[in-house]
């Protein structure tokens, strides 16, 4: 990973041809801004947290968002974006309690992953927290979604067998059986 | 899953407020369109497909692919967008010819997964490829990538370790470890 940045496609001009407060379009010039692939468009995306909770009763709070881009219900792990100003572990606590209620534990981080890096800059922070504790959920009004707590070994079958369909939550309960996160507070 | 769609919550308009022949942008209108989560942005996205192309030496073909969104290099299987008219294998196999050279194979599917269904439609089609035989790559005038190929084992852990940050290309090598299709022909 020491090659140098292809200087032919380091991009030389920005531009922003598409703004919402919740979605950005970035239009990146590179090379002479006329050739193939001298234009390219992509996210702009400020991050996301996502989070494993993991009850005493070795249970992982996952729940079920109904996500209006693909019109289906999902199972996932608590997640959200990154607000200004939030470390990703703070963003991770937030989304936990909006959306499911649960709050403290301790965090560990699986680290970070792109979903889809050629067409957004989003980055995803994966983390597994043990020991959270349940409380009334807080989610936002624009939010469809159902607490849909699992054993965590059932989760983890139903990643391996390819049953979470999302990416990142099926990645982190993979990553986090890998490096022996997910039992006894971690494995620490 | 066998929860209805929330009727307040399925698109009664979308509309596409900013489209290029690289990336759409829908906006979809739900409840009254005017009160908080009525309207929601997100990428119109063909759908990708991935394939683990791994050799007769045990090797698995991956490619370090210079990424404009994130402006770094990353390590990635094989992939891209599907075309109209295609099957996921047949996009899959198109796009191992391009990037890597390599062809042939035996294919087997390790499922679909969003990548970030909060801001995209994408579905991510999972393949692992057998024998398959090397050949002159053919890229996309517009990508910048070179070969990389590493031992089955080494991407494995690599990816159990959190060293591979395309989340796809770490989510497949996990799935096709634990569904035992990395070894001799895909365990078949």
């Amino acid at each position: 990973m020491t090659d140098p940045a292809p200087r032919h496609r380091v991009p030389t001009d920005v531009r922003t041809p598409f703004s919402t407060p919740w979605l950005t379009v970035r239009e990146a010039l590179t090379g002479t801004g006329a050739g193939p692939g001298d234009r390219w468009y992509y996210l702009d995306h400020p991050g996301c947290a996502l989070v494993l909770p993991v009850t005493e009763q070795g249970e992982v709070l996952l729940v079920r968002s109904w996500r209006i881009a693909v019109r289906q219900w999902c199972v996932e792990a608590p997640a959200g974006r990154c607000e200004p100003g939030e470390t990703p572990e703070q963003t991770a606590r937030r989304e936990l309690r909006e959306e499911t209620g649960a709050h403290g534990g301790t965090f560990r981080s699986l680290g970070s992953v792109w979903p889809s890096s050629g067409t957004s800059n989003e980055l995803v922070h994966l983390f597994v927290a043990h020991g959270v504790r349940p409380g009334p959920a807080e989610p936002d009004p624009g939010e469809v979604l159902h607490l849909h707590p699992l054993p965590v070994r059932k989760a983890v079958a139903m990643a391996a067998g390819g049953e979470l369909r999302d990416a990142p939550t099926a990645l982190a309960l993979l990553l986090a059986e890998h490096q022996g996160a997910l039992d006894h507070g971690g494995g620490r």
